[in-house]
């Protein structure tokens, strides 16, 4: 597969990356069903029964809680015709009941029941097919691989850098889903740089550094001194202090950043909405970044968390949904919660189309990535290629 | 064309055979272009000129009476620049000119006069391409083959069933046209078996035998009775006692069932909606109902008689047309008269999305078909392979 | 390329050169990237910084007037990573400053800046990348090709003919835009014969000589003694008498017709909407007719013109729009403007329509071409064809 697309280091991706219909193929067969998936929330699965389902192309998984408490995960296909069985996108059951010939399957996939197939018919030998699930932080994935790779390192990052933030008794409280007529993979190079950022996002410069802006994060003294106060804070507090990006090539990335000085979350005014979440106390933990590619970003402040999640829809169209997420007990004004990260998401997806439109066009050659400001991609852009040329593996 | 599908006794056909474009073309040439049609209503032609179209993927054929009473079918594709010549999806014409340049075919297809061609015009060697046409106790057929299969053995099993309802001085009083997101042949499955009735059809099930329920209708005590007793009512009036059922692998069924005790139609409440139409007398006679594959199946009551038409878009999208009829003299309300047929039609549409999109799914495989319920779905799914396999051929 | 579309001589082209996407991709690289385009209108380029955009398949192409007064084309396609530049559709800007990451493009094309890309960065061996561009006599087009075809020959042909008509200081008052379900040869054809005039055009035939159903405009008499008169005082104008028609296989046409008696305009009434445009004088010269394949198609009357520019969506879809001219300082009522030619163009997209449609059917052969009234389509379809097989080349 490595052969679809070729790569010159320092440049970006040529048109059939974007464009090529067997690409897309490629990238659905050997980027989106062979690493982790981001799935959805363990705050929507807190009772035996309760379900959600993802789509990643023509597939739709459906995660539910098992009557123990573990996670299951299913093709959401009846093993007789193949319909559907999930009767909805969420919910609550107490078994699968396919709506077509009532076959009935347990919470963990096995058949239970199956009328009028004769004397001979062996129930137990069939099931839904199952899907690879694991959960972490209160985040939940999944991995359409018959091996996955390893989840272990991940949430090792995860767990002591997210866990404080207590998403796994968070809720929901506002949802967003957008159709954007873009590759993923431009969806993805965007959220790795903040080139554009003050140029397209006045809300989320409010609270956060540019660092495009300030030149290369690393050797800007007046952030890293602010990181470095941050950071005793933090430790302080029992919250790691190094972060953990792309670890060998690992294609996720925990990472603590400061906001800018009087802001304790990203609102427009810097004061947070609620009490922190979770374990933590102090307002002051900065906003931690999680990615997980290929399809997950999300944003970790003390009183909210907002996670962005990708669907690939064909080779230039891309679903995604943003989730903003509360402690339960909190009090939120939804439009305030959503203030920040649904104007940055929507001008993110305006500078996409204008992307994706332009790379999709006769005068479009791979152009030069600035060795000041999108490192991020190239690494990213690295890691694609890998992943189209070889077997998906994470870091053990 | 075979290679395309490979099917095992006993299963569900493989994913390709519902999604994959080249099976589509396949489907198209060697089943839709190679089988009659079914294509609309004798009634629907009652006089010189009176036409209808019918579509057949991105072909179009028009059916019309001629001055002497035959029927004609025609590519509706002018011989000269090829713009559609039928004025609209039906109506009634003394010629048909084409709207482009004026090119006046007479109804039989012939052309009649074709304006500023010059004088070396051989005007009589143009005509709009036949279609060959059949009409049977009130159906009108099409077929796009240039030597079609055998028609006759099915018109004789047709003609002393359908022939006393009337259908061919019927009118067509409610027509519904549908597009269902799923292929053709999920379609047809869904009308071939009755294992999902009692979970889906409460109004069709009122007044029908649930013969899955029961299991199988062969080794059913209860419907073996229903069944004698109301063949020797129908011998009595002179109908048929026997049904014909996809003789020698012949594409068609054509079979009288009784309704529940207390039934004389397929009504809410078994009250039928008007008078017997044609020569029938004793509103007692079951429901005829009929099987042409590819495209048509039907119910005829004493009162009214509906019929089902597809039109296969691409691998996933099917369109149908359903037309419910009635004695021409007979004045029933539209909404009684559709109550049971468009209840049951729509939610079969809802179960074959819903199949259609597990089907598509990565985790669909060929599942087991009932050995007591599914014998009819085995029975069109040995027919469509053979299709694909070899030129058609309706028993003689 | 030129396996992909054999003709027949005397006879429409066969079906795949409509619908097949191959042909369709042959159409856009050796037809439409190959020649020159209609882009818009010197009026609207009327100040240094004016722009307006044009797309191509995929491509966008923008066109702006640079501070010296020449004329400027690139691909609207920012060097760095490839997204669109132009603001909007059309408009004035002072520089191109890509919206992603703020690179700034001078309007010649060449990057003026580019920021945080490091020292090394050689700024100015970027640009956008050039597409060739000409105007003549207010008509503006564009080339994608790296080496195009003559464009002099054209110009020499349209300045004397067109030039009077004072284009390069009118203003587009009416614009209208469509998309029609057909391919975009069905459009040409459709506008290279008058033989469906009589039929279908009501409006346009008041003030044009149909010359479809008067037979051979060579051969008849009484247009024969109209265009002499005419030409004898257009002559005395200073207008030149001969027309050019498609010479040596260039795919040009600029040719005036008379009008029908009573008629100095193409409209409903022969009035002019206002005094003679440019620097004619007197208002009656005719209508000049403009074709220039593959995209263009013009009428200029002395007190109005109407331009029609093709865009091909893909095989069995076209985008087209219509710009409705006046002199700046005329003071018209659009919809008097707009009477003839909208009514006539909606009249042609709705043949065009069916005519597709039955094209693309199974009962569709290539029919015979009127020697009649169908010459100019047997030009164009063998200019089709050549150009498919060959590099372009206009007359020189």
């Amino acid at each position: 597969m490595s052969d679809l697309v070729h790569r010159t280091p320092g440049w970006s991706l040529p048109q059939a990356a974007y464009t090529d219909p067997d690409v897309f193929a490629a990238d659905l067969e050997h980027v989106f069903a062979a690493h982790w998936l981001f799935a959805g929330h363990t705050g929507e699965l807190d009772a035996p029964g309760r379900f959600l389902t993802v789509d990643v192309g023509r597939d739709r998984v459906i995660v539910v809680r098992g009557e123990g408490g573990a996670l299951h995960a299913h093709h959401d296909v009846c093993a007789h015709r193949g319909s559907r069985v999930a009767p909805d996108v969420r919910g609550q059951v107490r078994a699968f009941v396919c709506p077509y010939h009532q076959w009935v399957y347990d919470l963990d996939g096995t058949l239970r029941s199956a009328r009028l197939m004769g004397d001979c018919f062996a129930t137990r030998s069939y099931r839904l097919a199952p899907v690879a699930v694991r959960e972490s932080a209160g985040l939940v994935f999944v991995c359409l691989a018959d091996a996955p790779p390893d989840f272990d390192a991940f949430a090792a990052a995860l767990e002591p850098r997210l866990g404080p933030h207590g998403l796994a008794d968070a809720h929901v409280v506002v949802r967003e889903r957008y159709r954007v007529a873009a590759n993923w993979k431009t969806l993805v190079e965007n959220n790795r740089e903040c080139y554009h950022c003050a140029g397209s996002h006045p809300e989320f410069s409010l609270s956060n550094f540019d660092v495009g802006v300030n030149g290369d994060v690393r050797t800007n003294p007046r952030y890293d001194r602010a990181l470095a106060a941050a950071r005793a804070r933090w430790r302080a507090q029992g919250l790691p202090g190094e972060d953990v990006n792309f670890p060998d090539g690992a294609p996720y990335r925990v990472a603590r950043l400061p906001l800018r000085e009087g802001f304790l979350s990203e609102t427009l005014d810097g004061r947070p909405l609620a009490a922190p979440m979770g374990t933590l106390t102090d307002p002051d933990v900065g906003s931690l970044r999680v990615i997980s590619l290929p399809n997950l970003w999300a944003h970790a402040n003390a009183d909210y968390a907002v996670t962005t999640r990708l669907t690939p829809v064909d080779a230039g169209t891309t679903d995604v949904e943003l989730c903003f997420l509360t402690a339960r007990d909190a009090t939120v004004d939804p439009d305030a919660l959503a203030a920040v990260w649904r104007a940055t998401s929507e001008q993110d997806w305006e500078l996409c189309e204008r992307n994706g439109a332009g790379i999709a066009s006769r005068g479009y050659r791979p152009g030069p990535l600035s060795p000041v400001v999108e490192a991020s991609v190239e690494a990213v852009l690295d890691w694609y290629v890998s992943a189209l040329a070889r077997p998906a593996r994470r870091a053990a």
